[in-house]
C-alpha cells in the first residue's frame, strides 16, 4: 500500500522577541501533534526574526548550534516527528544565509538547506528588497527521507524557478516543501499559481508554509500557506491570520497520475535536457 | 516605444465537412480584421477535422500544398495579417503529423510547427487517447518575427512541458502561441493554470486557442481560449461557445517585468541548466 503522511503547517504570528517566538512555535508543535497526529511539522520562512535586509545579521545564529535549533531539536524528539524548521538567518564563517534546518523523530539533525535563489525585487512604491545585498546564496539541493518518501526543501523565491523543482523530481522527491514569505503584492498574483504549477509539472505534492500577515511590519508577508496535490489542485490553504493547517498526503496519487498522464516519461530529451551540475 | 500587437483568437465551432469549416474560418478572419484591426489571427487545434486517432489519416493534407493551406494563405494576403493556422493533420512521406502552419501578410508561408509532444492519456472511464499510435512527433522548434517581436509556436500537450516554453524564451520569444484542444476533464483543472505558469516563468505572453465545445463529438474539447500576460495574469478568456477573442499585447511589459523580478537572469546556471539539443 502506498504510504500516507499527516502533515501540519504552522502559519505563525510574529513576536517582539526571539524567546517568545520560539516558545510559541514549540507550544504549537506540541498541540498539533497531540490533537492531529501530525508526523511532519513545517514552520514558515523567517518566523522568529524580522524579515529585513538590515537586520538579518542581528538575528543570525549558528545552525544547528544556536538557541532556536536547540529548542526545535528537543521538541522534534519529544513529539517523535520530522520537523522542517522554517527558516532563520544563519551566521557561518563571516557570512549570512537564509537557512532551513530539518530534524528527525529522535531529534537528530538531518541537515539544512540554504536558499539558493536570493530574493530581489524592485517595483518602486510597492516593494524593493535585495537579499543579495546581505546574504550569501546556498549551493546545495537538500533532500531527506520519511520512510519510502523523499522530501525536497526550497525557500520562498526558489519556487519561482521551474528548473529547481524539476531537479528535485529528478532526485526522486514526491513532496517539495517551501517555507515562504511572499510580499502582499505578488502574493495574490503568484503564490498559489506557482505552487500549483510546480506540483502539476512534476506530479508531486508541493507545500508552501508562510508566516501570518502582520500589517505593522515593514515587510508585510502575504500569508496563505498552501498544500497542492500532484494534479496541481489546491488541497487546502490558510488565509491571513495565524493558522494551523493539516493535510493527509497520499503518495499513491503520484504514481497513479504519472501513469495517467505520463509527461515525466515523455520529455523530449533528444531536443532539450535539464542538467544538474 | 515598445511594440504593441492586436491579436484575435478564433474559438471556432466544428462543421460536418472540411469545405464548410474552411469557409467559416475565412469568413471569421475577414470579419475580425475588418472590425477589430487584428494584425495576428490565431486558429485552434484540429479546427477543420475530427479529433480522433482513427480519422487523422482521412483528414490529412500536404502542408502548405493542400486545400486548407491554400485558402489560409489567400486570406492572410487579402487581409494583410500574420496568420497562425491552428492545426490540421499533415501527410508527408507516408507519415502523419499534427501540424501548425504560419503565413505572413503577403500570404507567404513562414513555416510550420509539428507537435513535438504527442498527447497520451489513460484515465479509464474519463479519457483514453493515444496520438503516438498514429502520429509521428515533430522535432523542430519554430519561431517567426512580427516586427521586433519573436513568436514561438507549440501545440496543446506541448504546453505541459515547462522546458518547452523555457527553450522558446531562450530563443528570444516574447509571445508563445498554442493551438490547443484540451479534454473537458483536465481542461478545468489545468488549462488556464498551465498558460499562467508558462507566462509567469518566462515573463512572456502566452496564448491558447481552442475549438468551441461540442458535446456531440466523441472527443469533447474544453474551449476556454485564453490570453495571459507576462505576470501570469489572465487578460481574457472565452467560455464554451464559439467566440472571437481579441487583445492588444504591449510587449513593453515583458522588459519591465524582467527588470522588476529578474528571475530570468537569476537562474543558478552553476547548479542546473536547460540545454537545447
Amino acid at each position: 500500500m502506498a504510504p500516507k503522511l499527516k502533515i501540519a503547517l504552522l502559519q505563525l504570528e510574529g513576536f517582539p522577541t526571539k524567546k517568545e517566538a520560539i516558545a510559541n512555535a514549540v507550544n504549537q508543535i506540541r498541540t498539533v501533534v497531540k490533537s492531529e497526529g501530525a508526523k511532519l511539522v513545517i514552520l514558515p520562512e523567517c518566523w522568529n526574526s524580522t524579515y529585513s535586509a538590515d537586520e538579518f545579521g542581528r538575528w543570525a545564529e549558528q545552525i544547528p548550534a544556536g538557541e532556536t535549533s536547540t529548542a526545535l531539536a528537543k521538541v522534534a524528539a519529544e513529539c517523535d516527528i520530522y520537523l522542517i524548521g522554517g527558516t532563520y538567518p544563519e551566521a557561518d564563517g563571516g557570512k549570512l544565509y537564509n537557512t532551513c534546518p530539518v530534524w528527525g523523530p529522535k531529534g537528530e539533525f538531518l541537515g539544512k538547506y540554504r536558499k539558493m535563489h536570493l530574493f530581489e525585487m524592485d517595483i518602486p512604491g510597492i516593494c524593493t528588497f535585495s537579499e543579495p545585498s546581505v546574504l550569501t546564496p546556498g549551493s546545495q539541493f537538500f533532500t531527506f527521507d520519511i520512510g519510502e518518501t523523499k522530501v525536497g526543501v526550497g525557500i520562498c523565491y526558489d519556487q519561482r524557478f521551474a528548473e529547481f523543482a524539476a531537479i528535485y523530481r529528478q532526485l526522486g522527491c514526491d513532496l517539495l516543501v517551501f517555507p515562504s514569505a511572499f510580499d502582499d503584492y505578488t502574493g495574490p498574483m503568484h503564490f498559489e499559481l506557482i505552487a500549483q504549477a510546480r506540483a502539476l509539472d512534476n506530479s508531486m505534492f508541493v507545500v508552501l508554509c508562510a508566516p501570518a500577515r502582520d500589517t505593522t511590519k515593514d515587510y508585510v508577508a502575504y500569508g496563505y500557506s498552501t498544500v497542492c496535490d500532484p494534479w496541481g489542485r489546491v488541497v487546502c490553504h490558510a488565509k491571513e491570520k495565524p493558522t494551523v493547517l493539516t493535510a493527509e498526503l497520499d503518495f499513491g496519487m503520484c504514481a497513479e497520475i504519472r501513469k495517467q498522464i505520463p509527461v515525466l516519461k515523455q520529455k523530449r530529451l533528444d531536443k532539450y535536457e535539464l542538467i544538474r551540475k
